[in-house]
């Protein structure tokens, strides 16, 4: 069973248990999805409104672009887990002669590269909600203009979360190439994406 | 069908759409669970170990009380959901006569009030929470340190949300005790908790 057709009592509960998944990275997906699910829901309840006929077309791209992450993150909550998999076997490789060493040390080094790309993915896709929700603030209905703010603070969470789990795996390789280049696109985004989610909750408070 | 009995996919599925329930209530409190449920995990997999030992009673109490709190977010996901039915009649009672005025003034005014308790109730589980993750960040085992950070990033998230779910219930609310209260305690716990948060974020931060 994929760890998304969990109902949320389940989930919750495999999550607080020692197994190996799901773990911060699934987590961090699912905050994401519900993240982008909180905009899906302002644009669903602001289109069609004569109030914001303007900004119909608009909340129309924003909901399909939305509907479109919303997805991706789901699907990062398995793909989050099938990594770890690959990786808790290469830490089992058998390390006794030097061949050994060199097999398990470059299986390891391709297991953890492999691990990162789910958590470098969601600081991705937290970005682009975030910058979804930006748009939303101005455009969205004034009613439910506090789930931008709900939407907005749940992506900002995912994003760091995310940057959290490309940290923890990035401290492990040795690809010096692999992590500066990494760490320079997901440090940005995060730097980004959390100074445009706290301008948009500012907007979102001023609006109450 | 209750919320939490949906799987993640249905979850966000009617979290997006227009349908009236859950909004940002529900999605606080689900975030909530997840976020204790990161603190439980920690200690799970760290009661027990050799290296940890001199913490087994303290994570034992510790994942003790975030199970409950992880319950008790769940629960309020339905909680939350429950309280809309009754503020959204209560919008639609006539008013064309002074009578039917004041009883629908008067039964909106209680509709309000019983609508603001789940989201207070989220923020102050949010804030417990996040002192459960402030004792276990020096106590929890370092190769899941990372966790305790989404834990307490998630649960930052869902204690603001928590706050901005009161906040549009107490700007129709009349009864200037009753909002002077509430505000009081809600903003008290949002400021100390999101600064807890903070500190126990970059405590993770320095240890990865």
């Amino acid at each position: 069973m994929k760890l998304v057709e969990k109902n949320s009592i389940e989930f919750v509960e495999v999550l607080a248990s020692k197994a190996a998944v799901p773990g911060g990275g699934g987590a961090a997906a699912l905050v994401g999805a519900i993240g982008t699910a909180l905009g899906s829901m302002v644009c669903n309840l602001t289109i069609g409104k004569k109030k914001y006929a303007e900004y119909d077309e608009a909340n129309k791209e924003i909901l399909e672009r939305a509907t479109q992450l919303q997805g991706e993150f789901l699907n990062m909550v398995d793909e989050d887990a099938k990594e770890f998999l690959p990786l808790s076997k290469a830490y089992g490789l058998p390390s006794s002669t030097e061949e050994e060493k060199k097999i398990k040390a470059e299986t390891l080094e391709n297991a953890l590269k492999n691990a990162c790309q789910v958590p470098i993915k969601i600081v991705r896709t937290c970005y682009d909600a975030i910058k979804l929700h930006e748009a939303l603030v101005d455009k969205g209905s004034k009613l439910a203009i506090s789930d931008v703010g709900v939407g907005v603070q749940c992506l900002r969470a995912a994003l760091i979360s995310g940057q959290l789990n490309v940290t923890i795996n990035i401290n492990m390789i040795k690809d010096e190439v692999f992590i500066k280049s990494v760490k320079e696109e997901t440090d940005r985004l995060v730097a980004e994406g959390t100074k445009i989610a706290d301008e948009v909750y500012k907007k979102v408070e001023k609006m109450l």
